[in-house]
Order: structure tokens, then sequence, then C-alpha cells
């Protein structure tokens, strides 16, 4: 079987492990304060063009966004995100389980607007019973978010715009940030990310790693006992040091931004193949998530040979279905489903 | 002014007012287990026609929410509701503070289906990635709901039954339900809810008394340990004999189905006004909670001399408002007002 | 049978229950938003001196207790109090549940000292893995202490002094302030409690109330959306003018404090009484809380007529337990139990 | 310089990083449900000689203590155990974080006892206001302990004994497990941990793992719906197979158990060294930890050339230390340091 249903279906990639194996025996003090930490962090910095944000290693994204929210809001405050948001609907309620409500914004392709957090900000603001309900304090973004889209450079410059005037964080989930990064049509760069959005982390588990996502706080407020935070909430690895080896080799000569464009041409191969047999997307997208529409007779003679995603029925003979490549997708491996598809249209 | 805007803005009745006074300087025993509070507990069980239930008596609305979830639920479960539930929208996320998620249900009226319930359990159950999700336990239903309208009885028989049959709780909040039985058109009955409910309450706050809510537990499961659950979420009062004091009082005589009939009257008096006016309403109602949409203009004068609640704005001309009747309105009040809606309308 | 287990087995003083009655059909907005909150808050500011302070009105003493906390504190933060704290043992974990961890120190007499503070916080912070352990934020107090102690103005002063050097905050409850405040020996007032402390409450519920708490914010960090937390942990009275009405009246013309004084009185006379037959306390006490430590079978003699609380064996023959007067003990109930002591003793 | 300090200084022992480069290519399901964590709680449940035991796999031990504590508790209960405890002392108040008081009990070796349990919950029953107290409902117990001392089979099952009288739950905190199974003197099997204890884990951190816990759930209460709860905690790691992979290769061969007797033959030559030279100890032990008394100008010396952890000053010129080995720790090292020792205690 070929496999195209998620993006961390293999281990890590060579020059990662190679990191480990070759650090393995080195003796290192724990949790997170050894030199390789030190040096991941110190070019995550550089990347992001700014000396003043903290950067921290956690094991895996649910953690990571309940550990981030957990540390920015308090009691009676909660967080904004799409309804699609993967807070909302696929962490088991991990932020609630802080005590934090998410206050889910209608979505049709998985982002939300500036327009849409000032809209709900000041209705709450202007409610007669405002004390009586959950106050946003914080926008929640995925970037790509969990249907492959993109934010613009605009878009995002206006939410974060609209949160700083109206004094909420912006938080955003890169656990894809790589494929989002070096997408076509992208023109947001990670110095535009650290200057706009007040934390956000580079996802290493879909991106190359064994696991581990690098937090970057750039707000002040934020940063502070964040540590103390991160050991409440499950995040704090004893042998700190396998997130710092792993994003020190990620982040040395352009690795996780060459693997990411990787899986983002391997994507558009597949995406432009889809397009060429005038198959409909659920959602349009540029990175390495796709969401075709296809007939059943198609999926099921697809099903033999490869392992794909179910994402809705559409109508009574379609459903959308999700394929992902990754930094581990082999040309071969595309080429052959690209292949296949041409061959069930008739189109060889 | 004269008071339309909502159902607790007087005191207690005298009747209740009177066992206050007349047993102000008894001494009891505190934190509930005084005589009060057991033969309150048992003109309710008797009102009830189950002896086995348990009754608890908690100071306010949001609280008991709160706590009967909390006790219900393990970590991971959450409480289906209505959109427009009190727990929802208006106790400022008390339940997520307890570590739970609202999952909340599309609904126009206020209500939830039978059906609405099974779809939500069934598509969790039957998602690959359903332990990444919130598990539903526990279906929270108000009766009256926030809209002032009603469930019949074949209507929560049929939740009754799908909850029973997917293993979940049956959580009816009856802040109002005093209204909601003496309601024309209502045919549920006391024991009715508790034949069909797991927990349900029983208000007082909204209903005669000072404060309190009379919580009844039918489910054997959900009455062990509850005390604790009440004292360790600040719901447990010194003297608890007040509660006693208090719900002796209401289940006396009748008096608090009397009281709940006098408002539900009172509030058919300027519905039929309304209706006669041709007046629309944003939810057809039949208890002491009225949602009549009206021009601009009308509201404006009304505003001189009454107060009301601002519901939602409907159109450029119009906004739906809510007028709510109580056990302490005055038959002159409404009387004048039913007299000025007439005089605006040109209808005298 | 005589009542002296505790200080709420009555209902509330006349004049409370004469304001109650008085405004019963008073029509006011809800939530504590109506003019006798505001009057009593404004009373409670000038008996503090402080124009500045937040005064806040709610049901009882744990509720409280965990909304103060909860409002002040973020995840990673805990409590320092003594062993023998409220929060620490009679409030079925209702801190723990809002999330933090109570830091108890030990203690003899119920109270802890600006030492024992500045120890923990420098063991704390010179700890090789202070990020692993619950930092110590705010300081719960109680005065008088659950053992009937008082703090000094030295002794509450150099805690002032300490928190704020250290930046924790100081948090007293004050659910006995009254007959503290009147004791024999206090040298604190209302401003130095004021001044000193971050955040207090006067309690009502046990000095004359039928149930309240009236907490006053003095620092500016703690004040803000105070409500919504209130909101959140259950503690927003819809019909919130019932508290007000009665700190109203509690806060006219000195009543509080002549009740609280006159249950000082009677507790001075019993303790006289006791010391004149050589009986020894478990801790020594000015305020209307006794704990002496009396043989078995006096205790079985006095427990045919009198309620008393058990606290603790002593030896094989002696056990300690607890007298408490009130604003509501009659001087003859007072007169009688010393009576029967000297008679008991031998020494009528 | 050589490290003492812990035992997880280093990376992986060579044969786990081995399986781990050999299958970083395969492609698996995520979230554990692999191939490789089926074969490893396979193997692990053989060695607990029980079939009907639930397996998982979670990353860390904090993450793993308040994971289970979680799903095994309801809101008003609390986990008993001893005052140096992990879950009281450093996880940065986890437990607390998850809404859990952790009952603290005296301990002077890190030990708790059936009768300080029995002492424990028969008080709490026997209280007067037994429901303002936290319910005990679970024992925590690590083994080895925090100071290296190990409970005997006799102790366990008193323990087991005492907890399924009383209705608690038994749970062990194996981070060292495997230390503690191979000491000399230790008379506990897997399979006797697995028959008296109700949860337990059998730590990888420590034990030759880059990370990784393998919990144990005997009793069938705690086995329903585990996973949401890990998942919920951030411990569902996306590429579960690590662990899988890492403790398949662990339970090898007897990979595990002789790593740890490694570990154990070379504390064993350290403790005989300081003991021929008639160094006292904090507390005795067996495992892997040494906890000697040593002079400051001894120390002094030492910490030129080896890395170890302060414990607690002891007197003016003394303080005890801790000193690990490790399954990673070399002979010569060791051998080293026991030289260096004799030649400071002039005894070469």
């Amino acid at each position: 079987m070929l496999y195209f249903n998620n993006d961390y279906a293999e281990g890590c990639h060579p020059k990662v492990l190679e990191a480990l194996c070759r650090t393995n025996f080195d003796q290192t003090p724990g949790y997170g304060e050894d030199a390789y930490c030190a040096e991941a962090a110190r070019k995550i910095r550089a990347l992001c063009g700014r000396e003043d944000v903290a950067v921290h290693f956690l094991v895996g994204g649910t953690q990571t966004n309940m550990t981030v929210i957990a540390a920015a809001l308090r009691p009676h405050q909660g967080a904004l995100c799409a309804v699609s948001g993967h807070i909302h609907v696929h962490e088991t309620g991990a932020v609630e389980a802080t005590g934090h409500k998410v206050l889910a914004l209608p979505s049709e392709d998985g982002k939300i607007t500036a327009a849409q957090v000032r809209q709900a900000v000041e209705s709450h603001r202007n409610d007669g019973s405002f004390e009586h309900m959950v106050q946003p304090k914080l926008v929640y973004i995925s970037n790509p978010t969990e249907l492959g889209t993109l934010y613009s450079l605009a878009e995002l410059t206006a939410l974060s715009e609209t949160c700083h005037e109206l004094g909420l964080y912006l938080f955003l989930d890169g656990a894809r940030l790589g494929y989002g990064l070096m997408a076509k049509g992208n023109d947001l760069t990670l110095p535009d990310i650290a200057r706009l959005c007040d934390v956000f982390y580079i996802g290493g588990t879909k991106v190359g790693a064994l696991f581990g996502e690098a937090v970057v706080i750039c707000c002040p407020a934020l940063k502070e006992d964040f540590r103390y935070l991160i050991k409440q909430h499950g995040g704090m690895l004893a042998k700190g040091r396998l997130l710092g080896v792993q994003f020190d080799a990620l982040m040395t000569d352009n690795l996780y931004f060459e693997i990411s464009a990787h899986a983002d041409a391997l994507a558009d191969r597949l995406r432009d193949t889809l397009l060429s047999l005038n198959v409909p997307f659920l959602v349009p997208g540029v990175t390495n998530q796709l969401f075709p529409i296809l007939p059943d007779s198609v999926l099921d003679k697809l099903s033999e040979k490869y392992v794909f995603c179910e994402q809705q029925r559409v109508d009574e003979t379609h459903r959308a279905v999700r394929f992902c490549t990754s930094w581990a997708s082999r040309e071969e491996a595309v080429d052959a489903l690209c292949g296949d598809l041409r061959l069930l249209f008739g189109k060889n």
C-alpha cells in the first residue's frame, strides 16, 4: 500500500536521525537546558529576524495549544477560532480541560477574518450582560489551516492589527508551517509571522522530526514563567535535548524549508493531475493537503492500492477525501497515483 | 417605571417571607441537614411521585448547572445542548471552568430533538478519530427554554428514550419550571419529568423564592457523593435551612403552582393583546416570557414608562424585545401596558 | 438544647430581617447592580477609609475563597496558608478544583509568620528545579483564624511588607472579622486591614446576616474583571440586592460591630469561668470561639443540655471541644452554661 | 566531567536506537494504533503474567501521573501520597491543575504504609464534616521511591489489601521500576505488581529509552476510555509507534532488566565503597540512587570532577547529596569516583 493519508506516517528525516544517533551518548542537562536547545533556539531567532523572542520546545501539537492558551488566559477568557479549528474539534477538549471556552466562529475555508474578530469582540462588549459571557481574549488560527488553506500577508496583518487594537492575543498554530511557507502563492515569511503574531509555533512532528514543536513567544507578557506552564501540562521532556537536536538539524542548511518544498511540489503535481481531470475540490489549496471530490467508484478502486482519509460525503455518488504528501513522500508513489487517476478517468 | 424586564426584580412571595421571619430564631444544624430541608425534600418527592429520588437545594442556577455537570461527567465527556442554551451562552464558561466542553447543537426555538442527539452521538462514534473528540455523555435542556418554548411529553419521552438507549444522561434545567408546568398547552407533569430525566431542578429564584434551586436526582449513579460536589463548587449554604424553609413554603398548599399560573395568565393577557394587534413574535411561546417584534417607534415610546429587555434587531425599523411577567406581576401593570400598546397601534 | 456549636445556627439579626422585609417588593436591577449594593459598598469604603477599593458581595465563604484565588493566580501559582487553613482542610478541595495547589505551612495556632512566608518563597526561588514546583504567589490568612486566634498589627504589617517585597498577594479571610475587630486585645482596625492586605472579606454569614460576604479589593491588579469571575464561579446572585440590603443594614449605626462585641463579651464571660476553674485551652483565644480541654465525664454531662463541637482527643480522659458564641447568643444561655460548669467542677 | 547527577543524561540504549533507525521509514498508523505498540503491549502483558491488563504508552512521567489520576478520580476525590511524592513536590501542581488535591502523608523514607492509608480514610469517614473535605480515593506510591527505597512484597500486599478493602485505587509510579526490580534484596516481581496494583507504569525514560512510560491498567473500571484521557492531556504522540518500537526493544531478550541490573551493580559498588569509609546515608537504599552524607570539603573537591545533585544540608559541615548510576553508566567512571572517595578519606 502507498500511504497518502497523513504527513506523519514515517519517522524522521535521515539528517535528523543522524543527529540523534551522533549525539546519543552525550551527557547533557535535562529539561531543555542544554546546548542543543540553545543552539536550535538561536537559529530560530535568527530565521525570525528577532533576537527578543523566546523559543521553547514541546513534544506535540495538542500539548502546545493547551499550554499556550492556559498561559495566556485568565479563567473567564476564551479563545476565538474557526469552527474547524483543531482546538475546537480534534483535541478531546484539551483547552476546555484547562478551564477555557473555545468560541467558534463560522468558516467555510478554515480561516477567520479580522472583521469576524472585531464583530465578536464588539458584540461581547456591547451586550448588556457581557459579564455573563466568556470574554474573547485570544485568537487562535492555524496556518496552513486544517483545510490546507493559507492566510495572506494582508489577511494576517489585518488580524494582527485588529487583535492588538482590541487587546487580544494572536496565536498561530504552525503544525504544518513549513508546507505553508514554501507553497506557491504564499506571501508570508517567518519574520512576518514573528512580527504579526504574539505567539506561534513551528511544527516539527509533521515536517521531518520524530516529534516536536518549537514555540516562539513574541509578546513580552506571554514570556513570563512559561517553563512552569510547560512542566505543569506534561510537556517538559526529561531528555529535552532530543528536541534541540532535532530542531537544530532541521534549521541547519535550510533543511526544514527544502523538505517542505519537496512535499508541496509533489502535492502540486497531484493537484495538477486532478485539475486536468476536472476533479472539483472541497476547498481550493496550495499546500501539501488536497481535498478532491471524487466518485465513489474511483475511490473504491484507489483504495485497493492507496491509503487516504475520508473527509465527508458530498452527494450520493461522490465524497471528499484527503490526500497528503509529506517531506517523506516519494516521487514514484505520487506518479503512480497520478497515473492511476488518469487511467480511472479514462484519460491516459 | 413598571418592570417587565425579567422575573427576578422583586424579593420573594409574602408566604415565603413570612416563613423566613417565623423561623428566623430557630437554631438548626447547618449545611442543609436540618428539618426544614428534610420536609421540603419530602414534599418534592411526593409531588414527583417518587420516593427514591434525592433532593438537594442549591443557591442559584449557574451554580446548579456546573455542579450537576461536574458530578456527572468524566474529564473527556461533554454536554450536548441547544446553541441558545444557558450553559453555552450566559454562564461565563462555568461548565468549561469545570473542564468540560459544551457541544452546541443548532436550534431556532431553544429546543433540541432526539434525532439531533442521536445524530451527534452516532457521528461521534462512527468517526475514525473519535478519541480525538469530546465524547457526548449528557444532554442539557431547559424547560421552559431560554426562548420561552416548552417540550411536549412526546418530545421529552423521545429525548429520554434516545439518551438512555445511547447511554447519555438527560438533565433538565427548570429555572422557570413552574411557568412551564402551568402554561396553557403544556402536557408535562412533574412525575413525567421525574420519570424521564436523570436529573432536573425546580427553580425557586425566578418563581417566588428569594433564591434557591431544588435539584432532583433520579438516576442512582448521579446520587453518590453529590453533597461533596455541592460543597466543592461553592453551593453549600451555611444556613442551608433558608433553602428548606423557602421550598417548604412554596411546596405547601400548591403555592408554587398557583403563583406560576398567575404569571402565565398575565403573560397570556399581554400575548393576546399583541396578537390582536398583529404583532409578530420572534418565537411563539406559551409561558411567562414574550418575544414580540415591535417597531422602534413603539418601543421608544414604551420605554418611557416600561422596562423590558432588548433581544435582537430584526430589521432597520423593528427589533425583538423580551417582556416577562412573574409571580409578582400586578394585574394593573399588565393592563396598563396592554392599554398603551393598543393606543400606540391606534387600536383603542 | 442550648446551641454553642457554631455561629450560624440562627437566621439573621432583626434589623437585617426588617430591611429585607421592608424592601421585599422593590423592583431593582439584578446581579448586584442595584442601589442597595451601591450604598452598602459606599459605607464599607468609608469604614475602610479608602475610596479606591472595589467592593463585591458574594454568598458564602468557600465560594469567595475560590473566586478570589482563581482571579489572582496564573495556573502554575499556589496559595501559601497555615496547615489548619480553611481552604486547605474544609472546602472539599475547592481551590484545587480551580487548578491551584494550596501550599500548607506548619502552624500550631492557626497563624503563619512573615518569616515562614519568606522562607517558603526563598527556598522555592533557590531550588535548582523551581520550575518543577508550584510557585508561591498568594498568602491566605484568616483573621480570626480557624482556632480563634488573632493577628496583631505588627504581625500583619510584617506579613504585608514581606508579601509586597516578594511580589505576593496578601488575602485575608474575614469570615468572622467582626468578632476579631471587637475582641479585647485586638489592635487591628478595618483601615489597617484595607491598607495592609491586597484583598480581604468582611464576613456576614457568621455575623448577623442570613448569608453574604463583602469582598474588598485593594490592589488594582486584582480588580479587573472580577465580576466575570464571580459569575463563572456561581457566586452572582440574581437578586443581588439581597446582599446589598443586608450589608447596608449591618454597616448602619455600627450594627455589625455592636453585635460582634456582644458575642465577644459573652465568650469572655465563658472564658473567665473556664479559667477560674483552671481548665486548660487547646489554643488561647480572645474571640467568640473557645477551645477548652475538658474531662470526658464533664463533657458527657454537658452534652445532655448543650450542643458543642468535638475538636480532638487530647488524652485518654480529656478532649478539646469548641464552644462558640455569636451575635445571637443569649446572656441567659451563657450564664446557664457557666453555672453548670462550676457545678460540674464542684466550684459553686 | 563525569555525570552522576541523574539517570537521564544520555539518549537511549544502542539496541533501542538501532530499532528506531531500522524502522524509521516504515509507514504506520498514528497515535499508537500500530503493530509495534501492539507487540510491545503483548510482551508487557506476558511479563506481567496477565492477558487481561490494558497497556498504553505515554511520553513522560508527569504526563502519565496526571492522566492516570484524572482518569481515576471524580472531582471531589484526592490522591494520598508520601509528602516526598513526585506528584506532591515536583510536577508544578499538574495533578491540582486537573482539579484534584494531593493529600500528603508524613514519610521519612519516601514510603507510606497500609496503616497510614487506613488511618487517613477512617479519620475522613468518621469526621462529622467529611463532605467538607476531599475524599481519599487513590493511593499514589512510587517504587523505587524518590529516595531510592523499595516496597517489599509484604508492604505492597498490605497496601493493596487495605486499598481494596476501603475502596481505593492503588497506583504505582514505576519511573525507575527496572532499578527496583533488579535491586539486591528486592522481593517484588512484575506479576506481583500487576496482581496487587490497580494501575502502574514501567518507566522507560530513565531506563534505556529516549522517552516513554508504559502504563499497565489492571483494574477494569480504569480501562474505559483511557485513550480519550491520553489525548486530552497531551500525551498522545502522533508517531505513537516510536513508543512501541522502544518498548518492544527493551522488552526483548530481557534487555530492560539487564540494563537495570547493570546500574544497580555499579550503584552497589559505589555504596560498598562509601560504607567501607563509614559514610552515613540520609536514607538507606539498594537501587541506583544513593544519598550519602559527606563533608563539605570532600564534596567541594569531588565537584571539580564529578556532577551530582544537592539534596539537603545536614549540619554546618555536612550535606546530603544524590549520586545516580544508570543503564548508561560506565564501570570506569564509577571506579574513578570510588578511588577518589577513598583518596579523599585517606583510605587508599
